[in-house]
């Protein structure tokens, strides 16, 4: 019962009775929390998520979540569409499938990918569950604990969190009204590169910014791409929210500009979030590591959810309801600016975004927007504080508002009791001595979403 | 538009020209492989899944997958269930949710635990996509680079895949027809001890293990638990075929006799594994890292697929499903078997698997089963050779058939094409002089797995 060839136990050291008692005693405490990996030490919870709790009472007017509203969905039409998947097809979506993703939906994501542009090849494109596991996983392929990594600042929560859990150091490089500015992206790559590092990758959110809601202009696009290439950076772009432009405008995305981009997209706000589709189109000598880390990380996606969608793509006019979402954005974003003009107090200062779900907001000075955060929902309006968006702890003037889920009314309603909580605040700051009077003057400042 | 209170980029050290000119010309390399992590260098492509494609061919009988055989699935009554899913919960359904998981169906988690006499709290239950997301989280949480983890020999390729992608040292431990074997076990840890090293988890698959068909005895249970005790080693439970026992006989989880054990689940052998819907159960103090981590690596799991299996297991009758599965399974197992005294050459000896999907094969001395794939695919069969199930290169003599998926008829045809395979290997194993001969006799040796 034993087996000659081969050691099954270390038997390299001899075992003494008290170093065996030693190890028995040290290792009885019995609390698990002693053994995490010291990766954990980066986990924390998200400031959005420790309030999604309170914030999803039904009286408060949540601005925090970046829920996308899935009311003008044909429920009617996809209840029919999912019974015959599982009539027709049932066996095979209900069965495992390859760890790369359903090479028909590949296929049809090469399609929704060339809307801005991109010539992707349906070998080089990993499904995944939601974009969010793409960027854990890309992380996980790039980054030693340590290794930097260029973000906007502020930058996406989930981003953040997952380059946290990899031990990366993130540095963050400022945004303008034009999104990412070129010069302070070259200053940070040559202050690094004076230091003999080189980043591991920029990401990037080129279009309708979480949080900051700006855009990177066509004119910056290729100097980004030229100054990343000059420093040997990798760029991952990623476009959840290309497509809903209110403007009409669909800009060209940066794999566009260069096949060495790796891209990030998602059906969880152009289609339904809740079945958790995204994906990355990488460079081919990517894309088999990425399918090794997807691999370990859940086998493969489930089959079920991405036949659904290759069959919603394939039987519907998604582009129509891509439109229809979108005006239905707009029409929040336009209420959720008008309530701003409307109500809010002087010194405050906010963008106006041409898609996507968010504005940003800086708040007069002395006030903080991560401590306020209670007494708002206490008025019963919740908002994301601007330090979850900054590995660095800055952000503490800044907060993020989404438009995407409530109605028109509820987002007037919101920004009013907003209002009302500042105005108390001010007078705090007023009552302390603290200048509540800022040098700005008030209203959009179309859009300086870090700065200040 | 530049902040003064924060820095943008690091400005800690002088940027010189040189400096700069050098690292862009370092960095300039272009070939992303170049910056891979160094925890990439252990990822690498399973054999099994290496395999894939080829073994898919219609004309191959497989006997290498563990696809379970949904062929018995209601597909119209599912089909009504999941257009009603769509009318009635369409907009739940198709959204965000919980990084946890759907509260109702953590509930009803804890009812399919209840079979195997686990009493687990809903709140302690973590949905994943397919229990090896859960596995791959628990090692993210727990395993350091070179960290030790204690892993039956064989044991789980997937498993085997998260442990290399965090880096960490596999101990195997060997089984008998009983189970893992508490003696080797002791010795493995005292030895460990010894060296100052607690292993960070077991990680045991006590029912029907994937590759070696055996259940781990009553008898032992409690022992294995009682020895990781001493030794200050958590456990972690993996049982996705526990209900799958050809006997009816129901085994008390390792997690019934003791709440601090982590137990993993999965509903792709028991419903439908194109879900990918599983779970883990974990002490409250490890809960929280877990859910964290979820969040960081998908966000949430799917809502769709989890309000699908819940719906299923509150309208559907489960356990009678199971139970035709499990029948299913066994006429598949008896065909097996039956072909494998018929046909196959002597020296070779397998186990008699009680449930599950696997019987696990010792062919004899001389023939490389690693070596012999090739061979055996191109005389239209596929299997799993051995050494894929270890970290250590043992198991060239060993094979997993799987019996799951394949009909009875074909499955007798796979072993009947198996076994002149191995006939025509030891023609060349005589020719050159080695010798086939085993000591060894022929026929089910119910079960030593990796012993020979």
């Amino acid at each position: 019962m034993t087996s000659p060839d081969r050691p099954q136990q270390p038997t390299d050291l001899p075992v003494t009775a008290a170093a065996a008692a030693a190890a028995r005693t040290t290792g009885r405490a019995g609390n698990p929390t002693e053994r995490f990996a010291t990766r954990t030490g980066g986990m924390t919870a998200s400031e959005i998520r420790a309030l999604f709790a309170v914030a999803s009472r039904p009286e408060v007017v949540s601005l925090a979540g970046g829920m996308p509203n899935l009311a003008a969905l044909p429920l009617q039409s996809l209840s029919g569409e999912v019974a015959e998947l599982v009539a027709q097809d049932g066996l095979t979506a209900l069965q495992y499938g390859s760890a790369q993703g359903v090479p028909e939906l590949r296929e049809q994501i090469c399609d929704v990918m060339a809307e801005e542009g991109v010539e992707g090849d349906p070998n080089d494109v990993v499904v995944t569950v939601g974009s969010q596991m793409a960027l854990d996983l890309l992380t996980r392929i790039f980054v030693d604990p340590g290794d930097v990594v260029i973000a906007e600042g502020p930058s996406y929560v989930g981003a953040l969190g997952s380059f946290a859990a990899y031990q990366a150091r993130v540095v963050h490089v400022a945004m303008d009204e034009h999104g990412l500015v070129p010069e302070l992206l070259t200053d940070a790559l040559r202050s690094l590169a004076a230091q003999g590092i080189t980043p591991k990758f920029l990401y990037t959110i080129p279009n309708f910014h979480n949080p900051a809601g700006v855009t990177l202009s066509i004119e910056r696009r290729p100097r980004i791409l030229d100054i990343c290439r000059e420093y040997g950076v990798m760029v991952v772009e990623d476009n959840p929210y290309g497509l809903l432009g209110f403007s009409g405008e669909v800009y060209p995305s940066l794999r566009s500009y260069d096949s060495d981009v790796i891209y990030l997209g998602s059906f969880s706000k152009t289609f339904a979030s809740g079945l958790r589709v995204g994906w990355a189109l990488v460079p081919p000598l990517v894309r088999d590591r990425l399918v090794l880390a997807a691999e370990s990380a859940t086998l493969c996606p489930p089959s079920f959810t991405q036949m659904l969608v290759s069959r919603y793509l394939a039987h519907h006019d998604w582009r129509s309801q891509v439109k229809t979402f979108t005006e239905n954005y707009r029409e929040r974003r336009d209420a959720m600016l008008a309530a701003l003009e409307t109500y809010l107090p002087e010194g405050c200062s906010w963008n106006v975004p041409d898609g996507g779900f968010f504005v940003w907001l800086t708040v007069p000075e002395g006030v903080d927007t991560k401590a306020m955060l209670p007494r708002a929902v206490t008025a019963r309006v919740a908002y994301a504080s601007g330090t979850g968006f900054y590995a660095d702890g800055f952000g503490s003037r800044q907060l993020r508002l989404s438009f995407c889920y409530p109605t028109p009314e509820r987002i007037t309603e919101g920004v009013r009791r907003l209002a009302a909580v500042l105005e108390a605040e001010l007078d705090v700051v007023r009552t302390f001595g603290t200048s509540a009077r800022s040098e700005l003057g008030r209203g959009p400042q179309s859009p300086s979403p870090d700065t200040n």
